[in-house]
């Protein structure tokens, strides 16, 4: 038994860290990048948490370039893992989708390939290219799990269950996502810096009645009174999951939702205003480049952040409609923490919140019950075993009764 | 009859134009910059504008890099000027000041010679390589006026005019700098963003009861009421005049203030936060270089705001202390509107108010009332003959009588 992972970033950091406190289930590990150091890393990180459950389990480093098809092939024919754990950026996905194909190896992944900024892959056609390989992934008879993180991932599960459980018609799907923690720089991204700007800049997609609805980034804002973190501004924003859920869970209107602090947002409408988060580039002394990589350049790199970060996260999935001919509103919720999820695996939790569920669902397929051949999104399995397992691979959640709108 | 202008820049194009609306007086114009093509733009803005007075007396542009020593000595030996005015940046004051004495021709300009962020030339010495220059002027038979802009220059004559006429004694001259105008940017500078930029960080001197006091820039504000522009918030900054007046006239305090808005502040202190306001290199995809460049490359040519700009700037000196055994307040001030200035010189206020004092000064240089052989400061200087010519020339004044506090 094997399993093997590609990628070494924050997400794929935890993700290591979980399947090593579960290695009696997934047997050998291998970690592979492009960057064999930071493989390294990670495994002194678990040894020095002390999170190898089996000593006697083997956990091994490889280099592969994740753009490079026959590479991967060549790696995953040498490891033969019974699963492929994509913890790599967005677009990588495809290229390891295809390598799983070739390999008739089943495939894990926690976003989705598309740049929602960019025109042609945004919300709306999201996960085109991943869809399409539904026929084959079946035909091959091995399984592809497809956004298994939190958001993507959990929320979406959530929705599910609410559909399954709590609901007979719903209203509104809104997907709320609110970092409340403090990393006590002036100002840092909790992820690429890059990505993490020209998400932010993008038009926001909703889906309702139907249709989609393309509007300007910020411009749609809500007050949500959490629960633990209390009161947050959120705005609407592209996110992968609402493409999933406008597919496979009936509602009137979905959305995402992020928090945003009003100083969070100061920075970057001044950022913006001056021209820093654009990626077109500029000459400067005779050099040309783009306003983006110099804001990179100047950022603290995001993985810096996690020691010393405090506060919490609370994402969920407010789900608003009826249930035996009365109204009701309900947010299903998980609360991680940063110092926690720090003391455990040595990383934020924005990384933790990502990794936990993409291993969860991974325990799933091991234990042969997320396992059905063919390509799946997480909304489109039993929510049942996957709220019954995650707590115990280290998220908790709740189920919060609100006051449905009159 | 002959001046010659080095400098071709904003402050340079008012000058210029002033020198051509009172060709009669200065006779044949040289503009010289490193950019001829620059000098070229404002002759033909001065023929567009109908400025040049006397149509017989000749407008030439001459090459010179101004920090080569012998050019300059050249350049001067073959216009053979009756005056220099020193239109550049404030580093190419001293090698200007050399030339002038080895040629024996007067001198006047418009900025101190210090970079006022740097240690060692900071407000207590600003002057200290100019004022080197004292006896070499007055042995030569030549004429230095040195400071005869707006900020400094005018307020300083304001100050010896209140000294003068208006006071026993002083208690306290606050040079009062706000520049009320619109330029319709979201962000941009009036002046060259690297120098603005260093020079708002950098902190701000006072002079008071005989000594200089170092605070933190913004860290002393004060709201004024000003006449036509209102009130509005002032932050004590460095500024050469302060310099100038703590040698020649005395008061118990004296401190220079330039109005920001909130506005301004606050992009002023996001990009300090994140680092974009910092000299010092960083390294961008493998190119080292300073991020306040990059910030330079971003923003708006200064010089392409003045179509359009409109509002007004106020510029004073308030002085405070008591006449015949009376406490008494006053603020001696200029209003100047952008569009004015614009429709008269095609430029806007900023660099109206500098250049009319400097034209000011060059009138009363040939009128022999400002002609003394020696190196002077505007406040050493007859007020009265100034301030009789400066409204003539583009730029009124009043005086405001306000309540003394009690």
């Amino acid at each position: 038994m094997s399993i093997l992972q590609i990628g070494a970033g924050g997400v794929g950091w935890v993700i290591a860290h979980k399947c090593a406190q579960n290695n009696d289930v997934f047997g050998d590990i291998t970690i592979a990048s492009r960057n064999i150091e930071k493989c390294e890393k990670i495994i002194a990180s678990i040894a020095l948490r002390d999170n190898q459950k089996d000593k006697n389990a083997a956990i091994r480093v490889a280099k592969v370039d994740a753009d490079d098809l026959d590479a991967l092939v060549e790696l995953i024919e040498d490891v033969k893992p019974k699963l492929v754990i994509n913890a790599g950026p967005p677009w990588v996905n495809v290229t390891i989708m295809e390598a799983c194909y070739r390999t008739k190896t089943s495939y894990l992944d926690t976003s989705v390939a598309a740049d929602l900024c960019s025109p042609g892959q945004q919300v709306p056609e999201a996960y085109d290219v991943q869809w399409a390989y539904r026929e084959r992934f079946k035909a091959a008879g091995i399984t592809g799990i497809l956004g298994a993180g939190f958001d993507p991932g959990v929320v979406s599960v959530f929705a599910a269950y609410g559909h399954k459980h709590l609901f007979d018609e719903i209203d509104s799907i809104d997907v709320m996502d609110v970092n409340a923690g403090d990393h006590g720089r002036k100002f840092a991204t909790n992820f690429d810096p890059e990505t993490n700007m020209l998400e932010i800049q993008g038009d926001s997609f909703y889906f309702e009645n139907g249709e989609w609805h393309q509007v300007p980034c910020h411009s749609r804002m809500l007050e949500f009174d959490f629960p633990v973190v209390g009161k947050q501004k959120v705005y609407s924003m592209a996110h992968d999951e609402v493409r999933s859920m406008a597919e496979f869970i009936p509602a009137k209107r979905i959305e995402f939702w992020m928090g945003f602090s009003d100083k969070y947002l100061n920075y970057f409408n001044v950022m913006r205003d001056i021209g820093l988060l654009s990626p077109d580039p500029i000459n400067v002394d005779g050099v040309e480049l783009q306003p983006l990589r110099v804001l990179k350049a100047l950022l603290p790199d995001p993985t810096s952040l996690a020691p010393g970060y405090t506060g919490k996260t609370c994402i969920g999935t407010w789900l608003q409609g009826k249930k035996d001919g009365q109204p009701r509103s309900v947010f299903i919720y998980n609360i991680c923490d940063h110092e926690q999820a720090y003391n455990e695996v040595e990383h934020q939790a924005i990384s933790y919140t990502t990794g936990v569920p993409a291993i969860t669902a991974a325990l799933l397929f091991f234990q042969n019950k997320w396992a059905e051949p063919g390509l799946y999104n997480v909304e489109q399995l039993n929510p049942d075993d996957f709220l019954e397992l995650m707590p115990k691979i280290g998220l908790s959640w709740d189920v919060q009764e609100l006051t449905p709108n009159a």
